[in-house]
């Protein structure tokens, strides 16, 4: 593309590097900018660059912070023997949007995953295997995507914590509620069926939900 | 959404104010920015600030240009007689893509649209009058956007450029080539009929067209 001004492609480009964003969506943000006021747009480029300086990550869980520890380590409703185990911030603010879930996280930054050239020595996992030796977890909720390097991280994690007395679980996998069997896909469907609930344990199951969560 | 820190909530607020980026695009963004080093950060800020600081208007067409004048008003190879009369620099680049058009443009920076506050006075409708009168310009070729407010625009445009020698030609409307008639929506459809070109008439355009672009 000719772009009318060397400012405008070196911006293009600059702005096309972000996940999901052509050229051409690049092209029509930029002219966006444009078009701002030069005070919106230093207001702009200033809270993106004070965000990259002030934002630190938390001392004990890894998410990010303003502070040392994040609201939700330090917060004293929260439950901080339990758990839960992400693989990156964005599902920390996903299940903090249900509202349900009252322990605390582990961020750890990643999955394990060979092929990219991620191992385990890349992630946040010796930080989680002192939290449990430190004795203050007693339970660990694997809230990891349901994929090959997730589950294979999700393995390495009940690997490495087997002689601890933590309890260990995973969230369920099976059918969305509100989705249809029909246009279920196969792999999902075969296992929501092998790990069927029997309606007792079900219940039980609530009950313990209700009890701990 | 809670936000992890006060810094990225303010971040996602800027984003999320550029077209089409919602709260949860703008969320992604952000944390990539975060996960890329500050010197990047500070590359992509500092290209939108610069591109904002030293972008200027072409003096002539209005379009953006790194000098006084665009590089299109700057060429000796442009037929400077030939004025194609479009919205936005969006449709400049559109234009110029094609390869195909060799005169000059005038960009008007926007359509008459009484319904959002955009009477003739907001547009550059002055400057063309002025390229008119100034007696540069044989032919203008309305490249706008086929909708009410783009027809209001030239309609004021002819009305405005009736007394002058330059001849005006709007750009053809029709079925797309490689669409099909049957999902071609009625109003295309009806008109494409309404503004049949005989085959003579056709041979004759394209003569003139491979003439004069």
């Amino acid at each position: 593309m000719i772009y009318p001004s060397k400012h405008i492609e070196q911006a293009v480009s600059e702005v096309s590097r972000l996940p999901g964003i052509g050229k051409k969506t690049a092209l029509r943000l930029v002219l966006h900018l444009l078009k701002m006021n030069l005070e919106e747009v230093e207001k702009f480029c200033s809270s993106i660059l004070l965000m990259k300086k002030e934002v630190k990550t938390c001392a004990i869980c890894c998410n990010y912070s303003d502070g040392e520890k994040c609201n939700i380590c330090e917060s004293n409703a929260r439950k901080k023997k339990m758990v839960c185990v992400v693989e990156t911030v964005r599902e920390v603010l996903a299940i903090e949007n249900t509202g349900q879930y009252q322990g605390v996280y582990h961020v750890l930054g990643g999955v394990i995953s060979p092929v990219d050239g991620v191992g385990p020595e890349k992630l946040n996992i010796q930080k989680l295997l002192q939290r449990v030796e430190s004795g203050e977890v007693e339970e660990i909720i694997m809230a990891l995507n349901p994929t090959i390097e997730g589950d294979t991280t999700i393995y390495y994690l009940i690997k490495k914590l087997e002689h601890s007395q933590v309890k260990i679980s995973s969230i369920s996998r099976g059918i969305a509620i509100g989705s249809e069997l029909e246009y279920t896909d196969e792999i999902t469907l075969a296992r929501s069926i092998a790990t069927r609930l029997p309606y007792n344990y079900s219940k039980e199951h609530t009950e313990i939900k209700a009890n701990t969560l």
